[in-house]
């Protein structure tokens, strides 16, 4: 009896880690030509620093039950904030040396959305787009539009100088000394940033919000706030937040595409994921990767690139986080 | 001998229309609630002339071997002139009373895109679309961006009182007299245009061109150019231009799910639109339909509103031009 009565102990004590429902997230800080000797060691430790604090931020929302849209949504805020990250504070510069913001999120319980591009002086643009979402209805808003929407709503404004930190207008300097044709089409690293997560309730949502493409021109919008390319979130199959050249992630419907792959052909998420990254865009000469997690908590990060920031704290709470390929 | 002869030549008389490459053309100008007394003779005859001059015109453009992607441009130019259609001239009125263009386009072959939004002045937004595509290394411009990037491309502009017509300025006065939670959700007539095209060489592409919705806000953008949610093309699929409540058609990436499903689950192109249409859009209340042809020729052009403005010359030759439901 008492030997029943260990045991039985025993099997309850090994239970609760499994028995809770699973709560996942991923985050991404961009993908791009990342090599080990253009990182020095102080900004490799900034960048894994602030990915593991944007990871654990999320991470905290859904272990006191919050959902996953909460737990998208603090974790991208902590990468529009961090200077590294193109996304926000730190963002890329425009051809006219300013900053222009784009954001995007949606919910996979009810397929919710919202989006802002071409936005300027909002801290936070996930909260812009977050906010387009609830409080309007609307899906998306555009450039001084989505600016007095975001007014409307009260959302914290800084100005433009706030955005602009000197690595990014050294780095224009330098693309704009480059011929004009390639300038455009050169950009080796696409530091996008973005989140995914699955929630206690099973419920799945995706974030994205990015500063674009450097030295870009005429209000040049890529994936990041297209609801189906850049972000997608749905139930029934999985929450994606992609990062990569953008106009291919566009043309590619990739957000979506991941899920309609998991919905209509059962494939598992890694295999939709891969498939689409390591196929699909490859073949069509797409750079970029993508972070993913479906509903029973599995998460998948594939990029064709050398690197993609990242990092994850899985269904059994094991944190990960890396830059590099063949880590 | 001779009757031999005779029986070649008879069977080779009735070859010609079958032996050529299927060529085929479907257009739209909008869904939503129009009843028979809703239009005076007079405006059903207009948009009857208007829809039938447009889809001969890009249909004359793939008899005479041009490519789907000019067929498309040619019968949405055309759409975006007729001042009938919420396009181009004659296109509603945002809160402020002016006018702001969506448009986009999409060819089968290569999944070259193009898209703006909320661009004002140019008198062809889809012609702007297309630069986009083949003149810039980008596939969405917004704003004052899309109208620059129009300009270096001496595209022709026009005041912006040519865009305003007696009709929306009505529509607005009307729309803004009701109380404003209503005046947001309560358009129950979505007059995007758009058109897909078939052409010899088995290239599909599809084109979609509005002004959104009336007395929309804050720089408002619907699916039109929303490559994925208002238009898509993929020749190992179909193309598709969707028309209504645009929101809707993001969330459920309307134009790509439909290719998406005759892709990869091997469905018909009419039982996949039929089913996004009438299946999944309507249990989530999202009015609209879309039209779509793939590169057997096949045109399928549902709707879950009491009626959609559309036309088709199909493989055969045969004009079709409707307005209502039940015919």
């Amino acid at each position: 009896m008492i030997r029943l009565f260990l045991c039985l102990s025993l099997i309850w004590m090994t239970l609760p880690a499994y028995a809770d429902p699973p709560v996942a997230i991923a985050i991404h800080g961009g993908a791009g030509t990342i090599d080990r000797g253009r990182l020095s060691d102080e900004q490799e430790a900034n960048i894994r620093a602030a990915l593991t604090a944007a990871a654990q931020a999320g991470h905290q929302v859904l272990a006191e039950g919050g959902s996953s849209l909460d737990a998208v949504t603090v974790a991208v805020r902590l990468l529009e904030d961090a200077p590294e990250f193109n996304a926000g504070r730190g963002a890329v510069l425009t051809f006219d040396g300013t900053v222009e913001l784009d954001a995007s999120i949606m919910e996979g319980a009810t397929l919710a959305a919202g989006a802002v591009a071409g936005m300027t002086g909002v801290r936070h643009p996930i909260e812009a787009a977050r906010r387009v979402m609830t409080e309007s209805p609307h899906v998306m808003l555009v450039g001084s539009g989505a600016e007095a929407f975001a007014r409307s709503q009260e959302l914290e404004f800084k100005d433009p100088d706030w955005f602009i930190t000197e690595f990014r207008l050294q780095q224009l300097r330098a693309i704009q000394a480059q011929p004009q044709t390639a300038t455009q089409l050169s950009e080796d690293w696409f530091s996008t940033v973005g989140a995914v997560a699955l929630d206690a309730e099973g419920n799945v949502a995706a974030a994205t919000s990015t500063g674009g493409m450097s030295n870009k021109r005429w209000g040049r919008v890529g994936d990041s706030p297209i609801i189906g390319a850049g972000t997608y979130a749905d139930n029934r199959a999985c929450a994606v937040s992609a990062t990569g050249h953008g106009e291919y992630f566009i043309r590619h419907a990739v957000a979506h595409e991941i899920c309609a792959r998991v919905r209509l052909t059962g494939v598992t998420l890694a295999e939709a994921a891969e498939a689409v990254i390591n196929q699909v865009l490859v073949e069509a000469g797409g750079d970029g990767g993508v972070i993913a997690v479906d509903p029973d908590g599995n998460i998948s990060m594939p990029f064709n690139t050398p690197g993609m920031y990242r990092a994850s704290i899985d269904s059994e709470g094991q944190l990960q986080v890396a830059i590099f390929g063949d880590e």
